[in-house]
């Protein structure tokens, strides 16, 4: 099938060249035209997206936010005036529920299929087409989406027929996450003023009942004191605050993730947004007087 | 070798069996007399632990919490004033680092060698032999030690020859355990909020990167809407206060941590302190005016 993939950074490319390896005509768009090129280069068509819109059959939007979503879809150039009616568009970026109902809306009224499709594994299995999806829309929306979702997902996460039910689960699936990261910087920056090292602290917790899946993800990161982002400390003002404010409009209250957020608040606003999330331990690094381990370790 | 068990307990009576099934021969003491009978038919021996002590090779104190360990060992027909000089003391209470080394001096005074040694892994694992033990203390504590620990424990982590090592280690897994039931909860029921059901949930969340070790141990409870304490609520408020007694005077903040003891806190004083560490969720359900499953599940 015509699959076209708005967004090449490290997850959009990834799920791009999967799409390529699965036999698709795959166009790429993206604002860094480099990115666009070293794409078509390994195969992608070799014409403009937007150009092309009407012939695609199913439309991978794998931008950072809603903001750059809502832009590429419904602004000037969108894609959503030039796409053919009876095609898909696959929305995998994590925004608030309330959002993708809206653009589901917004597509069905012009006789588009919309999945609600948050992923979740990070770029190296986005390279590899083994991805979770996290998917919820209407047997049509699923059902034209399948091509694609078989060459990016190893996992679909059917949520029903509603979109919204994906983006909820993902924003789930973020506040664990988050929280996660948040509290294994806790616990390793509080287990050095208790006279345990980091290295000695990833030997014992991941073989006991306080691990958790990010903590052996990113624990390595601070014994090697390499904040090299895989995931950047700016992802989760951004998730925990689309999970906060979903909580806000239910009236749910949700203090732990509430206190996971302003750390990585204090990890931007030291200036360290563009590393990797694991660098949340500088700001209780800092707080306390401790060294982290690794030339990086100074915050 | 001859081994007392003081606190039978469901840890204890575990530690107790696994050390019978060892070969041991063990001495029973709790303040349950029919736990010490029910010890006695399984083959323990018949007669009095404190009027033995003198030849017993190793004590390991099961009991609650530090008061308690202070009074077996240090109170009025206390074990310590009793026990010959060159057996060792196990202190498998998880005590703060401090408590620890205080423990371990007063016993060098006397002659008796001290292994601060916390234990993870539940009563199914205590009762199989095979607990997770966190231990420190001095080589010729280890050497006395060997026996029991290796009836009872499946994994000896060896920190460091000084007391305070091992139950630093503890309050540091014991930290995280807390937060990750605590944040298990809070996903859980803002899921509910958003149209995601428990039992969907505990579908999709063990298989992405938000879960955790404590996700999976006791999100079924909530699903089943079982909470038989495992592990209990009032657990926590206790574990926590050892974990933030220590930040405190380290000048540690732990504000997730601090967020996490709030929950527990909450749940204790709506007297649900000996249910299940799972209703932690009744918090949040009651704050959120929802129903989780189960007959229990209207709190």
């Amino acid at each position: 099938m015509i699959v076209g993939v708005v967004g090449l950074g490290s997850m959009g490319y990834g799920i791009a060249s999967s799409l390529l390896r699965g036999g698709h005509h795959v166009y790429g768009a993206d604002v860094n035209p480099a990115a666009v090129a070293r794409l078509r280069a390994e195969g992608a068509a070799q014409d403009d997206a937007i150009a092309a819109a009407s012939t695609i059959n199913a439309l991978v939007i794998v931008v950072l936010n809603a903001a750059q979503a809502e832009d590429v879809l419904f602004g000037k150039n969108g894609f959503v005036a030039n796409l053919s009616a009876g095609s898909v568009v696959i929305l995998c970026v994590t925004v608030a529920p309330d959002y993708a109902r809206s653009v589901a809306g917004r597509c069905a009224a012009l006789g588009l299929h919309f999945l609600d499709a948050p992923i979740s594994g990070g770029s190296v299995k986005a390279a590899q087409g083994k991805l979770s999806v996290m998917a919820s829309g209407t047997p049509e929306a699923f059902d034209k989406a399948r091509g694609a979702l078989d060459a990016m997902a190893e996992t679909v996460f059917e949520l029903g027929d509603s979109a919204g039910a994906g983006s909820a689960m993902k924003a789930v699936n973020q506040m664990l996450a988050g929280v996660h990261i948040a509290a294994m910087a806790e616990a390793i920056t509080f287990g050095m003023t208790q006279g345990i090292d980091a290295e000695t602290f990833m030997k014992v917790i991941p073989r006991c009942a306080g691990t958790s899946w990010m903590l052996e993800n990113r624990g390595p990161h601070i014994v090697a004191g390499d904040y090299t982002p895989h995931s950047s400390v700016d992802i989760w003002p951004k998730d925990l605050g689309i999970v906060l404010d979903a909580a806000r409009a239910s009236k749910f209250a949700a203090p732990i993730t509430a206190a996971a957020l302003q750390q990585f608040l204090a990890a931007s606003g030291m200036g360290l947004g563009r590393e990797d999330d694991a660098a949340v331990a500088k700001v209780y690094a800092r707080n306390a007087s401790l060294t982290l381990p690794g030339k990086s370790g100074k915050s």
